[in-house]
């Protein structure tokens, strides 16, 4: 079996998050079949491992075995300088069953503020995972640096978007015309090097 | 980049267990350069995933990131019905410091018995991750049932072989010759689908 995506193939997306499965219907340009996990009833894993690209792996993997087809999943968060990395890979769950973003934004505005550091480094950080059933999977990562910005600004985009700035940059993620920010974001960066290893 | 492992490549395997690496060896067929992360001055990550491919990942990157060089790790272990899948991801650390695997399968022969659960079921896992510098990753795992047999019997293998006898099988991982246990065992089925995805 090579490991290879061919055009066309029936990929089943791992994400039950509406916003992530939008931007991959995007990217992946309607290169495949993409069916979702809640069309095919399948739960989501308890997300156990301690990194972006074990959580992938995890979801890939439970979605490939329980369905019999290849799996994509995305897993990705902020990690800021000031609190050493959080809310990274539990940057989901921060914002509580409700995904109310706006209070994980606000949880974050003062825990920084609270933190004392006067540093605003933030990165997005984008770990894909494409796993075959019972067999094996490929797993990459994608990084954007930038700075933290409050109060949010912008309503595109979803999550943390409108409290990131990529460096370089002038407007939030939240801000961002979709188009730009798929050519640069960390998904984007994550979706290349799959591409460049599979497709 | 195709995810392929050329006949001659160099791989830096990173493990620090002798026995691991011996067995890698015999089971690479000297197809490929093979270079070990003690040679190279690499230091071991601390296994802070939740999972046998989670680890494997995390020490195949880091080798791959701090060397510039293809990496290839393993992480596996013995889990038990009667523990609830213990020893599992942490059947090394039940060694300790010395890794004292003696120590370590009388410590799982005193908690079977404790358990008052009657059932000798256990099964190997062999998780294999390739990473390749600030690229891609694959992974694969391999799997061996069979059941617990105490006292420990047999002189070959390393770690919990000796109290592990495969399913239809009546000799111990410690007392099969090392070209049958290959034949069979976890770590050559994780290196069959390893070799199917990337050889």
């Amino acid at each position: 079996m090579p490991l290879r995506l061919d055009r066309g193939a029936r990929l089943v997306v791992a994400t039950h998050n509406p916003g992530k499965a939008r931007e991959l219907a995007q990217i992946l340009e309607n290169r495949f079949q993409l069916l979702s996990a809640g069309e095919l009833g399948l739960g989501e894993p308890e997300e156990t491992e301690a990194s972006f690209v074990g959580n992938a792996l995890l979801k890939a993997r439970t979605a490939a075995d329980a369905s019999g087809l290849i799996a994509l999943a995305d897993d990705s968060g902020l990690s800021t300088s000031a609190l050493d990395g959080a809310p990274g890979i539990f940057s989901a769950r921060w914002a509580g069953p409700d995904k109310d973003f706006g209070l994980a934004m606000r949880h974050l505005e003062e825990r920084v503020t609270q933190s004392g550091r006067d540093d605003p480094s933030a990165w997005f950080t984008c770990a894909l995972a494409v796993a075959w059933p019972n067999g094996p999977a490929v797993v990459v990562e994608g990084r954007i640096d930038g700075t933290l910005t409050f109060p949010p600004r912008g309503e595109r985009g979803f999550g943390y978007d409108p409290v990131f700035t990529p460096a370089g940059g002038i407007l939030t993620f939240g801000e961002m015309d979709p188009t730009e920010k798929d050519a640069i974001s960390h998904r984007a960066r994550a979706f290349a090097k799959l591409k460049a290893a599979l497709f």
